[in-house]
């Protein structure tokens, strides 16, 4: 699905799946699966990554299953990196098919490969950040594959989780002349971020890249660099990715959905605690039933939150036992 | 034009009338006039505050005429506050008629009792951020009153000015169940600005009330309060009053102007450089010569530029003796 | 007591002093006295200054009074401004003898003018910020003078409330080679504070020149302006000056007074409520009776605080009454 | 060296040995070695962890001599992990004895294994942050072991890069009735890092056991956590391991090293561009030759200065090559 992509990345991927305790033990058990994807600038090697106090959390996801927390899964760890820094979990002509790679090849694949329930409603996806605004619209798209989701600070409302940092932007891309390109060429040529520019440019790229490409795969601002001023048509090519607006097209799609979880920080830099209050209010105007859901917003900032993905896991793999 | 306002306010409103050294001198003579209206929060006596080595403006323009930096001028201080903390200077049925009141009452009346050429070519407005986005709707409005403007970090390009603002208040407003007036009416009991919501919700409330009160004049806020999501209908009141987007409206009105003096700072915390920039694209593209214009960016925040408005008075009466 | 200053201030201050309510129909009632002071960077015509949804001090300690929430009381309003903008209220070739000016010649002035009691049980002193500071350290230098005080987040604790600030200035003054005095000659002929410096600079040099000037007046830098290294001789100057080091020098003299009020926010930005917190640990060290004393801290941070002043005024007032 | 320890840490460490291209095929050639140690809340096995757009150091290390752009070299990355997070690179009866494990076990190892030239002319040491302050002090108490240093942004002038986090500490230890062996208790029984105060606390917790411990391991605040009043006594041990107040102390041994590499931001939130300042300056006024040192102060905050790494490495090859 990735060959051709347009940034001449990889085709083929790495892929990490774990099977829980027990599983070679009963060779003819099947088990639910959980597709974790990761947020913005997140590639699979990164799971791997460690930092004090705390343990990665494929480490947590198995000392949660070992301790009998939850019924067992199969975790499926899904790589959609891009040049950009990630691809936001759809088809676009500016990074690729990364919607369909996960859902046409991934997906098969594991099936294939492991002893899934290969049905909707034994099927998760899980993620944070730009992962859980993918875990949040992808059984939209596709009910027919995932019946249940996880999000975590997922991106949503974008009137605040993206439009406070595009004036910032247009003060960086006075440097530039307002052409986001010059700034991609120096980024790429010099040590990566090391200008304070580079973190806010960079998504915002990726994200333009991923929601508002040219046919050609240019991706085109949802802004004039010059004066701020929004350009309607290609904001609103955001907005029709924005989940908080996506519900009501796809309130039937939500409304089999087995379990919803959402959640956040209430000092969320991007705002992500109104969004996920959005989203739920969305969902229940949807005619969502309340108790598909579970919602929290908890006393945190957007990082530091990984210690939740294993709550979730455990929640999404009761949910499918039921 | 007051009587009767929404808010009880006073009707009878003070006035600080200068006049130039030599008026006196010379008791035919006729001078330009230029109106000054003050910022969010700002009332007639705050002119005479006082700050470690600086000088208020009345006395910083009295000297500045008396270097002879610029031809003489009347100088009109109005005062256009509300029990909100402001008035936008518009007419609003939540605030009360203050744009009526400052071009249909302070404006004849000053050409009645002073020597002005009571002509829109030798009348001028400017102000600081909402002074500023006042100065720059007047004339759209009044172009037969007002033939100049000087605006420095006016409220503009309200994507940015404004709903940066809008999270932190939906996040304050948790407090109050959603409800603004809630708050208002603690605000009103207790010590004002020792809550830290204070600041953001007597703005928010205020613009409200300017911009999208009900008939019977209670304020509508631009978005869900227990949601953040926009109000589509609410919030296209406000961006009708956006100077940017009110240029195109006002296209012939503007070409008609003498002078347009447009700056903020590169670090202004509500975007206004970048709405300062976008304000002169609209112009320009409305068909406003370029020389018509004097715009600048420097380095400063919102707060702390008080020193500019005798440079944008001098450059002001510079044009009108021309 | 001012004349000849360093700095050519002008050695004739305006007083504001204030009459109770009644003070005129009782002509041979005399009244405790409450001398006031202020913070870094005022003068005495600022306290007239209006803001939004706000009355000045003296607005409120006259309501205070009328309303009867504490005994008749002269309040006397003093300046000690300079042209680095602030004495500490100290004797200094810096700067100037504000010490001895405030208790030779303000407090003999009024007592002979008005009619006080003119004895140090009858006598308090109140301020904010450097005026908390004031307030500290007079009743401990002259407790003939001073029986009661109230500091509201007054200087103290300096390994915090100043060792905070030198790291911004030695990388403020790589500007300037290292030599605040080229900064001051700029800042002196430029637009006051339009520098991003100026603030801290200001406060430094002025601090400098009241608590370790040599001789002839030119205040010297507590550290290294090319390193930041602490000149331990010269620091040590300041700390001789900070009021949790004073408090066991002059114990006998702070056990003799008849109130002590101390306050501050918890957000305090010069971290003056751990300053508040030490000092009155060191009080009651030193022997201060815990009923003279009336502490306590409160959420704000270093401004906005001027509402508390009405309430430590009339709590003076009632402790002189006893 | 490190059995016994007072926090029951594992006393056998990782080690990664880095052996340069063409170590095995010239099988008698010697080699330099350079050891590279962490800053606070580091471990070896974090010298894998990916980010974004960036290779980890060991990586860029290996490209580095891959290119030639230095003299061939043994890289040795030593772990000193503790409990608390760091060991500071010291012997203390609050952590073990890191110090020695690295020159009295790690080094000899090294050198019994590979074939490096076992002299201190050609053997370096390397760190960032707490790693730089292990890299400045090492070679001054070990001179005979090591020749060269580079620290990036390393610990020192502690009156900035310390004090200024007291204050911080004095207010969350509020929560804990000033009792830091409180919060640690609770930190160990939750998730690390989900309170404000975690990180603040963690490295305050942990430098007081390096630097400040009784003899029975318990750490000593240099502060009182009730008052926030320095000891003068703990905080004196403080400074007694202040790499600028440790020069004048070792200056013999400094002029004797053949390499010194100090860097740090100019935006450090520690402020170690001004410590490394003030190192530089100290070690000019200790004798040590300029060209010895190479000194250089960039724009960047604390974080994400990880690309320096090669550059000093290769630098410090470079010395020991001539």
């Amino acid at each position: 699905m990735l060959k051709g992509n347009p940034l001449g990345d990889p085709h083929e991927r790495p892929l990490l799946v774990y099977t829980p305790p027990g599983y070679d033990d009963e060779p003819d058990r099947r088990y639910p699966s959980v597709y974790v994807i990761q947020g913005y600038m997140g590639y699979l090697a990164m799971w791997r990554n460690r930092t004090a106090f705390q343990q990665p959390y494929p480490e947590n996801a198995d000392a949660m299953f070992a301790r009998g927390d939850a019924p067992p899964a199969i975790v499926v760890y899904v790589d959609a990196w891009t040049a950009y820094g990630g691809s936001q979990f759809v088809d676009s002509p500016g990074t690729g098919n990364y919607h369909s790679y996960l859902c046409d090849e991934v997906v098969p694949y594991v099936d294939a490969l492991y002893r899934t329930v290969p049905e909707a409603a034994h099927r998760a996806i899980q993620g944070k950040s730009s992962g859980g605004f993918g875990a949040m619209i992808t059984p939209m798209l596709r009910p027919d594959l995932f019946g249940l989701l996880a999000t975590h600070a997922g991106d949503s409302l974008y009137e605040y989780s993206y439009i406070a940092g595009f004036p910032a932007a247009v003060r960086h891309l006075r440097k530039y002349d307002g052409d986001i390109s010059r700034w991609w060429a120096g980024f790429r040529s010099r040590e990566a971020f090391t200008a304070p520019e580079d973190g806010d440019l960079a998504i915002l790229l990726g994200v333009a890249a991923a929601f508002s490409a040219e046919p050609d795969g240019t991706p085109v601002l949802p802004f004039d660099p010059g004066t701020g001023v929004l350009r309607p048509d290609v904001w609103q090519r955001w907005l029709d990715w924005d989940p908080v607006r996506m519900v009501p097209r796809y309130a039937a799609e939500l409304r089999g959905l087995r379990g919803i979880w959402i959640d956040a920080g209430t000092r969320d830099e991007y705002y992500l605690d109104i969004g996920a209050t959005a989203f739920r209010a969305a969902l229940l105007s949807a005619g969502v039933a309340q108790d598909a859901i579970r919602f929290e917003l908890f006393d945190a900032a957007h990082g530091g939150i990984g210690y939740r993905y294993p709550q979730s896991l455990a929640w999404l793999c009761q949910r499918m036992a039921t």
